[in-house]
């Protein structure tokens, strides 16, 4: 039971959301703008990030929810989805890719994790300016969306089938 | 130097919200919608309560120019607002905001921090499920903001006269 009254049956952050849709429209058009705007990271690529920082923060709701929606844009593929979550340095994805999680992950940590190297090592292998910026606030975003779903005490599914019909609603 | 090329001049989150538009719009709404919307909890609370997770994620930016806008609200009483970010259990707030404080400081640590027994108190005090929802809502938020204004090493001016005109334009 969530630690407010939300609807029976709403599962992770739409519980909250449905008990305050001013916020509620708000966070989502902010979600529009970070995973669907125009960007040259394709769509795979922003869940993965999402998905990523969500697993570091321990969110089941989050990390199985946008993983399946990454797996969506990967043609089904939930085990790079997997690989990511458990070791992205071996992961099968552009060593961009891996440059840009690694600033997820101490954006995670926290801002001041991520250095001057961490930075000009995305950018060496092709990072631009705007794909870190998004990379740091969709990282620092999830941050906001994990504790919004565990603070609140949330209901969240644990089988799959639930998410995988939820991936391909976000996708 | 922030990590990213953004105008010179701009301190903190403005550098990054002047070269992304789209998302400085959203984040824009939604700081609108948690520190200034309709609700029970007065804008000193909805600022103090941001003051206090931005100085746990020891964000100069945010914990300054929210503490002065805080102290605007609390016709100028900054030593109040320092008194709760070092130890808000002894400042001179009500019960209330005490154990709403201690929900948004379990917040800054992580969603799952944030136990059935802290919700409880905060409602025998007098806290609603509204501002139950708000406070994780505002704390999580800063969480994002920090990690934003500290993921892309942004300009933070440290001079207290800066933050006292941020502080009136934002209060």
């Amino acid at each position: 039971m969530a630690h407010i009254h939300v609807p029976d049956g709403l599962p992770g952050i739409l519980g909250p959301m449905a008990v305050s849709p001013e916020s509620a429209e708000a966070l989502r058009e902010l979600v529009e703008v970070l995973l669907r705007g125009p960007n040259t990271l394709t769509s795979a690529e922003h869940e993965l990030i999402a998905t990523y920082v969500s697993s570091q923060n321990d969110c089941c709701f989050c990390q199985l929810s946008h993983g399946a929606a990454a797996a969506e844009h990967l043609d089904g593929n939930c085990e790079l989805v997997d690989r990511v979550k458990s070791n992205y340095a071996t992961a099968e994805i552009s060593e961009k890719l891996k440059a840009l999680l690694t600033i997820a992950g101490k954006v995670q940590k926290g801002g001041k994790h991520v250095t001057t190297e961490d930075v000009e090592r995305a950018r060496t292998l092709g990072a631009t300016d705007k794909e870190i910026h998004d990379t740091v606030l969709i990282a620092a975003a999830f941050c906001m969306f994990n504790r919004y779903v565990d603070g609140l005490g949330t209901w969240q599914p644990t089988d799959s089938l639930t998410y995988r019909e939820m991936g391909r609603t976000i996708a």
